[in-house]
């Protein structure tokens, strides 16, 4: 055996000779990022082994290390295999890091009335005596003990409550179940968490006023097995460990993000009764342990549909014995509850008119209420915009470039927590293909300009520099290729085509949208107008447009809040038309038209 | 730390300086027999320390210990203490350890029909297509999927069972609970278990025909913690992590008997969709984890008397992943569901006339039904059947004399197993002090006669000499002392003067019982003329007496056959009239009166 040292993080793992120096460090938790999943064709998970023996360079490392990169010493992680049984030191380059991005957890918010799924019951008991053998559950007074259910560990509080505190409790109850038996005037909480592919957005509740008493964001540990959705469903499918591995840390973020939320409202995590998980349909199978084989091959199917309720601490959650965790509605393989929650936080099916519902990521979700006929489809984005498949591409961490403006006949950048730059995050990318279309860099093809001083044509794919290297936070430039390019050409497309698609089955013209209610974490910090001048969005004015932040979360917390509002999302969900793009006549069509870098493609 | 080697079991486990071997022992799982709970009053664990370094004798070992045992290198295993770091090796003699005792897993039972508290559904679906995208549940026919609670591990087999077996699957229920999708045909089971203080019987049965298909008994590992149940419950009281492993070794031994009525029956035990489990108040709380510390002080009440369904897997039974126990009602603290189970499978509240039911044990439980009206009560007879606190006293396995009688002047004994002669079981026990008192040896008042020759007078305790050092199994004479004597006496008289004061309460006489029910695995060995002739039970005609066996079992098994039975258990104990003999005013005397070695204590 092996131990491994990550630096500068300086965690250390014990590995057997064969491992790769990517699974280590998955197994001592650094999250190096992988987006292909460790199979060598992205090319993400560059270190430097500073001591230590392993495995030479091998082929597909010489491929897709550059020779400036070579001769740096830099390795795929993935590729890179332990040998002997010495110490091995490995430098972690920041770029290299699945950085914590930037947590979306505020959007706009909707009133609601404060009627959770649980019920607070306060009741008392006549103490025992010679004279009074009953068991503790039956002392309990104006109840009726044979029409309730009870697990053990909710049982085995109340003997305890009721001698502490006067033989008074307070019940709190799901339905016929008993979820806990409190002191007397204690307050009951709940928790409601966006489990987004990159990122998760946890919520306290007071769930007698329904107010916010705790927030907190963290990165989906998951990432460090694979950045988009289709790797870890891979990983889940080949091997039944990795599955496992997937539900442990997702568990394990859950259980970090309680007690983050709990801390901050100075409560035990046990205070928490009620819990509710939005997520899309494959972080909802994963969080489960369902099987996802049926969800990841066509046609795509999940296990289940309908909403669920189930106790939360066989799952592992540390909440309190009996409470239960809600999971709402799946439409579709490929549209979640994340979307169903977004829907319902935006009141996109109440709208008068026309109103079209954006999730932009890995893969967008579309929903257009036309007139009251509510149409919705989840197209494959991919995620050039999460800044996988991008040269310089790289999450919404410190040094990303964010903005992108085109003054006095050149770039001028602004970059998150004003670092030196190290690359570009989603409205990054965004900003430059917009800027250089719009400065007419960029062809409507997204063909460079030969004439420009700042494009570099060293090799079959040419790229724009943005930051030189010596401006840059590493050494190596920032730019975008044409491959760039083309990656977020496919990206928009496919959320054009989604909308423009969705619009012509409920026989409109784009034009008719009365208002684009545009959600998430990307979606919030895009320039609308660079939107516009690729083509993603439609040409409409830009008041038209409301990005409202993160709409799941706030979904997850009124499904919370407000029982009602789970029976509105089942009503939702029964409501909505969704439409399978991936064999849809037309899509192709309309997929090759929404290529150009131009507001309106379809005038071809 | 040290490792410790138990021989002739051979165990190893490894141990920090400071633990006593007693300590080591219960790691390891080496049931060393502990009555008194490890405080130096019992003198049961005797062993021999073969090589290793361990504490001085110390004063209690002195004074527990005879001179021989001393040269014999015997020490106390709770007052040894591991000293330093090498290997300690232990020799545990037979009679030191809690053996596994003579099981008593079949009974007389009535038929019953099948009527189960699980339902079968035999289900199809339609197969997924790119027209059909609905969720593996919802895509099951002839179900309403939001009609049913489902929890995540039911859920996760679907998908794989619909698609191995051609879109079908057997759905079991547990009301609107799914329990397992089985795939289709196959056969559910229940596994019912009756949690004896001592020892364990389990029961396989096939829950589409009622049959028995696999039956396995054990020793209650809980006995290696203190042999009587207060012992067990001061310790639960006293130190939580102890409570944790009493509930640990419960669970346990529990999954051991499932594998094993499971391979008799050749299936895996995930096929095991209901189970029953009944017990005494104190078994049934500490298999649930509930606090007993009301349980086990004055005035005795449980947590809950009300019956329980509980799913079987949080609790870490390796049953069907949403398989329910089911728990029958207790009637108090010192009643519990085992006398329910044993009274249901008797019909002893269907009997016409007079009918008196006991389960003979540490606490006897005595329910009389006089004319329908049914009276309660249980009597603290202690452990003395059992084998403790008697000098040479052990459970009923081999070597233990269990049958003695008066011929051609002498005394000639029967040992299980034909085995030589290591002690005396409890029905042993019983016929010695009735042989002897028959025999004019013993008085009325439990006095020796000063004559006779195998009486001797070494000490203040007088014995009488049973089986000669010379022809025992370990060299030291097996004797009955005037305290072993007196502790008869007592447990005894607890018994006689519990049916004495049903009988005076439903205003009945004695004399007027028309049936007696003796249940469990000591009421089922007894010598029925011995317990009359010392006064334990009435002085009826022996055919008036039933000895059943496990009836309690019988009655596990039948309720989990046929749920009206969990009905009728419902109602049983809604009838049933609990008499606390604690505070009785008449407790006392007939007590005292009862300690006489007569038929008739009452005739004085």
């Amino acid at each position: 055996m092996s131990e491994i040292v990550f630096q500068p993080v300086g965690r250390r793992v014990t590995a057997a000779p064969g491992e790769t120096l990517l699974e280590a460090a998955q197994s001592a938790g650094v999250a190096i990022s992988a987006v292909c999943g460790g199979i060598g064709v992205c090319g993400d998970c560059r270190v430097r082994v500073l001591r230590g023996t392993v495995s030479a360079p091998n082929a597909i490392e010489q491929d897709q290390l550059t020779d400036s990169d070579q001769a740096a010493g830099l390795r795929l992680a993935c590729q890179t295999v332990i040998k002997g049984a010495g110490e091995i030191v490995v430098d972690v380059p920041r770029e290299s890091l699945s950085a914590p991005q930037r947590s979306q957890v505020e959007g706009a918010e909707i009133p609601l009335a404060v009627e959770p799924a649980i019920q607070v019951h306060d009741l008392s008991a006549a103490p025992p005596s010679i004279h009074d053998l009953r068991g503790d559950w039956e002392r309990v007074q104006g109840i009726d003990p044979a029409a309730w259910r009870l697990d053990a560990p909710v049982l085995a509080e109340l003997p305890g409550v009721l001698r502490a505190h006067g033989w008074q409790t307070r019940l709190i109850a799901h339905g016929a179940d008993v979820v806990r038996f409190l002191p007397p005037g204690m307050t009951p909480f709940g928790f409601a968490v966006d489990v987004g592919t990159t990122g998760l957005a946890a919520y306290l509740v007071d769930l007698l006023t329904g107010q916010t008493r705790g927030i907190a964001g963290a990165t989906n540990p998951q990432i460090a097995y694979g950045e988009d959705v289709m790797a870890r469903l891979t990983l889940a499918v080949r091997d039944p460990a990795g599955a496992a591995r997937l539900q442990a840390v997702m568990v394990e973020v859950l259980n970090g993000l309680l007690r983050e939320v709990c801390t901050q409202a100075g409560v035990p995590t046990d205070r928490v009764v009620d819990l509710v998980a939005v997520g899309n349909t494959a972080m909802h199978h994963l969080l489960l342990g369902l099987p996802v084989e049926q969800l990841g091959s066509a046609p795509y199917v999940p296990a289940i549909a309908s909403p669920l309720v189930i106790p939360a601490r066989p799952l592992g959650l540390e909440a309190a014995p009996g409470a239960r965790l809600y999971l709402p509605p799946n439409v579709a393989g490929f549209v979640g509850a994340d979307h169903v929650a977004m829907l319902l936080a935006t009141a996109t099916a109440d709208q008068p008119g026309v109103t079209l519902s954006l999730d932009i990521g890995t893969n967008t979700e579309v929903t257009l209420n036309a007139h009251g006929q509510l149409w919705c489809c989840s197209t494959a984005s991919g995620p050039a915009f999460e800044g996988a498949h991008i040269r310089d591409g790289m999450r919404a961490a410190a040094g990303a470039i964010e903005r992108l403006i085109w003054q006095d006949g050149g770039l001028r950048w602004l970059t998150i927590e004003h670092a030196p730059p190290v690359g570009l995050c989603g409205s990054g990318i965004l900003d430059a293909v917009a800027v250089l279309r719009a400065a007419g860099i960029l062809s409507d093809t997204g063909a460079m300009r030969r004439d420009d001083p700042r494009v570099r044509r060293e090799d079959y794919n040419p790229r724009y520099e943005i930051v030189p290297a010596a401006q840059t936070g590493h050494g190596r430039e920032v730019a975008l290729s044409r491959g760039d390019v083309n990656e977020v050409q496919l990206a928009k497309a496919a959320i054009r085509a989604g909308i423009k698609l969705l619009v012509e089955r409920a026989g409109l013209s784009e034009a008719e949208i009365d208002r684009v209610i545009v959600a998430g974490a990307f979606g919030n910090y895009i320039d609308l107008q660079s939107a516009i001048t690729i083509g993603m969005f439609p040409p409409l004015p830009l008041e038209r447009f409301h990005q409202v932040g993160n709409a799941a979360g706030i979904g997850a917390k009124r499904l919370l809040i407000n029982a009602p509002e789970r029976a509105r999302a089942a009503v939702l969900v029964a409501r909505l038309r969704y439409i399978e793009l991936t064999n849809h006549p037309d899509f192709s069509d309309r997929f090759s038209q929404a290529v150009r870098l131009t507001p309106d493609p379809w005038d071809a």
